[in-house]
């Protein structure tokens, strides 16, 4: 038995022969032998019913649908915050976002913060462990300069910084060639008239290259930099951050998908990003990269409820955007690996986008950061089908407190609110309500009553959680003064 | 060109050559080359959100899924009545339930009629056009002799003769070896703490077999009924209704099923109905049927959702059993014919399960009842991918009135109504409510006002539609007198 045969088998047993955990795991089933590649595929807004794996009637998404099957889905994939700068913060440094501060609002084009530049993101770490590094599309952690991608791990970006519904900071670098200040006036971007999407900047690096950015073919120009991407890395490990713009309001679809989904421009958009994946996956396939590359599917919170037909749908879920219910926070979770991970499987335990953070050091022999500490658990045991899933508690945050909690199956709530932006009513629960989520995934039957114990241990969890760190100071204080809304 | 690859290319390219359409589909492509065999699975209250393929998080239906991912999902089909009798009425005969008298309501164990005898049930044009059928499971459509299966074109029939949660009636016929009359007293059978389920009789043919039936093992006996009647006719083709009388109340799971699944009983029972349909799959696969086979899941109508965590779930449609909202009378619907229907194919146009009996007829040759007018389309074109689905019209009948009307992705209802047994409360609308299935499958936006002359369109079909025929007289008048509740 030669090394490499050898090393491959004691990869399918899981056992580790003496060599590290990480050791055996870097080796995957692909003809390279190597590190493996790590895509992250996330949508902005997307809910958990919005495609066909989790039941969407009037959206296609046949290359989601061949992710699913050919890969694994998850049903209880989380978050980490209702809307979107905490949920991508969470993401990016597996940790709660009240421990960067970067819970209580979301960034915008007149923030002067962003993620704490001391916080090692997964780029970071990726990079460190050999790999390169690319961010493609809404990032929203900071657009001043030190907050960008590029001075974030990245080797590369191109995107924009926020919310397509957001407006351009007067303040940013501009490229030499686009015609700026004329359009970007103070006096332009108060009129609510140039609110109505289309006002963002586009940014290659750390400069403005568009504006305003042409929306129609966002979609269609990320996918390319992302083919690109992994065609120019197809010979060393490489991470991919690709994180849509889409479906937040407003909606653009280009020309090709416009009109064509029976969902209307929701639906359009969604098939488009359907359509994205498949390029994405077809592409690991032309490159003999499939087998070496995780890729993984997922968005940053639930549906925005209040945009009507515009907003998407949570399925079975309660709620959406902004809330604590599962629809603001459950979401798509679909891994995809052949050869590694079990296609058609299902996994109904919990999982969170803080995971991904340890679970890719750990694939990645990366190192995680000294002296953090990381709400992150490994997730390779689920995914490869040896075990279950070691997250059993996850904390619903809201603003700067726990509104609720899940352990097992059971959640409870101590807060909840309205839909984002529609007034938000806030009610504080005293006693707390229980939902049983396995029984019950909807949280129609609140059974506190009749498990007092339950209510008991979770609030204990709860208590002991919130006493065991000082939550960061917050994020969204420091502001340009022409803020104007 | 031999005859038999002749007939085969003839098929695939659905091209007629002066050979009748039925000659052609009569050819399907596994080794036997002859009539297809037809199976319908037919589940009881079961949501169209309960199974992985449309959705749920918390039952693991891995059969239905590898269903669904090697076959067709159909997005918008119906069941044609939401509730039982009525909708059993029309799979059985590809009619409206309002032309048969069948629509006002369920039978009951104190109904001294059924399913009028005239009507030509699709097992009985299946029988004269050569195949073996068998019924096995919940009838519901009467249960005189006259009306029970064995009698309405089935050979043989293994099951209860109307829903779980009735009682016997003392009338019925019993074999010898079944101490029927001790416990089928009248009194005993109105002491309300014997209707907590098990107080269905199990019939063989037009014998009661077994009283009260233990519903414990129901699902599995079922099964191995399917299992025996697929294997005894592996040489002819065969139409087999296997009507589940689960997941409607009371539940029971065998020992094997029970607290297994994260959904409680509900899900016990659904994931046993799901392990029994890989029982069927996996026989037609070890008999070498499977490409001689079509395999049709779907159910009578939607979840019983006032029956809380014991009713199932819609998913994100609105409404459950007993009323017009789609979550009443959308179902899963699932087809399964390996070589014949494409692998993961999603079809999103209309189909209901009166459109079974055309379907059917044209598969088998078999000849459609002279002088009746069917409310059945044959759904091949969309089956086989040659085209779209022939229906474009719906109408949503409850007792005797048209409460709601489909029309392409338009539905305009008339009536709605509270959930089933919760008091009902029956609300007229003039003006209509005008909903866009395929913006706002969850009915959630009225959109009559923006759309006038869709919501005229739609009232003129609907009252040319009840202009057409005389509805049939009500079945539900002739009773015993030993009626008590």
């Amino acid at each position: 038995m030669n090394r490499r045969n050898f090393l491959k088998y004691v990869s399918i047993a899981g056992a580790s022969l003496g060599l590290s955990g990480c050791a055996v795991k870097q080796f995957s089933f692909g003809p390279r032998q190597r590190k493996p590649n790590i895509i992250v595929i996330f949508a902005d807004d997307l809910g958990y019913g919005d495609i066909g794996p989790y039941g969407h009637p009037t959206i296609a998404t046949p290359n989601l649908d061949r992710m699913a099957e050919q890969g694994q889905k998850w049903t209880s994939f989380y978050a980490a915050a209702p809307v979107c700068s905490p949920s991508r913060s969470a993401l990016m440094t597996g940790r709660y976002p009240i421990r960067l501060g970067t819970d209580e609002s979301v960034f915008f084009e007149w923030s002067a913060d962003g993620l704490p530049t001391e916080e090692v993101t997964i780029a970071q770490a990726l990079k460190n462990a050999g790999y390169a590094t690319g961010c493609v599309g809404k990032w929203h952690l900071g657009h001043l300069s030190r907050f960008l991608p590029t001075n974030r791990g990245f080797d590369e970006y191109y995107g924009i910084p926020y919310s397509n519904d957001m407006r351009v900071d007067p303040n940013m670098k501009v490229a030499k060639d686009v015609n700026f200040r004329e359009s970007a006036t103070l006096e332009k971007m108060r009129n609510p008239e140039n609110r109505k999407g289309g006002w963002v900047p586009l940014m290659e690096g750390e400069e403005v290259v568009e504006y305003p950015c042409d929306q129609t073919t966002l979609t269609g120009r990320y996918t390319q930099r992302c083919v690109d991407f992994i065609k120019k890395n197809s010979d060393n490990p490489f991470f991919l951050y690709m994180a849509h713009s889409f479906p937040h309001v407003p909606l653009f679809a280009s020309e090709e998908f416009s009109g064509k989904s029976r969902r209307g421009l929701y639906g359009d958009v969604v098939e488009e990003l359907d359509a994205s994946v498949g390029r994405i996956l077809d592409t690991l396939h032309e490159q003999e990269l499939e087998n070496d590359t995780l890729v993984v599917f997922t968005s940053d919170n639930g549906p925005w409820l209040s945009k009507f037909e515009q907003g998407g749908s949570a399925g079975l879920l309660r709620g959406g955007k902004g809330q604590t219910y599962e629809g603001g926070m459950r979401e798509p979770g679909i891994f995809y690996w052949p050869g590694r991970i079990a296609a058609g499987s299902v996994v109904m335990d919990i999982g969170t986008t803080m995971d991904l953070y340890k679970t890719f050091c750990s694939l990645a022999c990366a190192k995680t950061p000294d002296g953090v500490q990381l709400d992150s658990f490994d997730l390779s045991p689920a995914l490869f089908g040896s075990g279950s899933s070691p997250r059993k508690t996850f904390f619903y945050y809201r603003y700067r407190e726990i509104y609720a909690v899940r352990h097992g199956e059971w959640k409870l709530h101590f807060i909840t609110q309205g839909a984002y932006r529609q007034g938000e009513p806030k009610t504080v629960h005293n006693p707390p309500l229980l939902y049983h989520l396995g029984h019950d995934p909807s949280e129609k039957y609140n059974v506190a009553k009749d498990n007092p114990e339950v209510v008991e241990e979770i609030k204990q969890i709860a208590k002991e959680h919130s006493e065991s760190f000082v939550p960061g100071e917050s994020r969204y204080k420091k502001r340009f003064d022409w803020k104007d809304s």
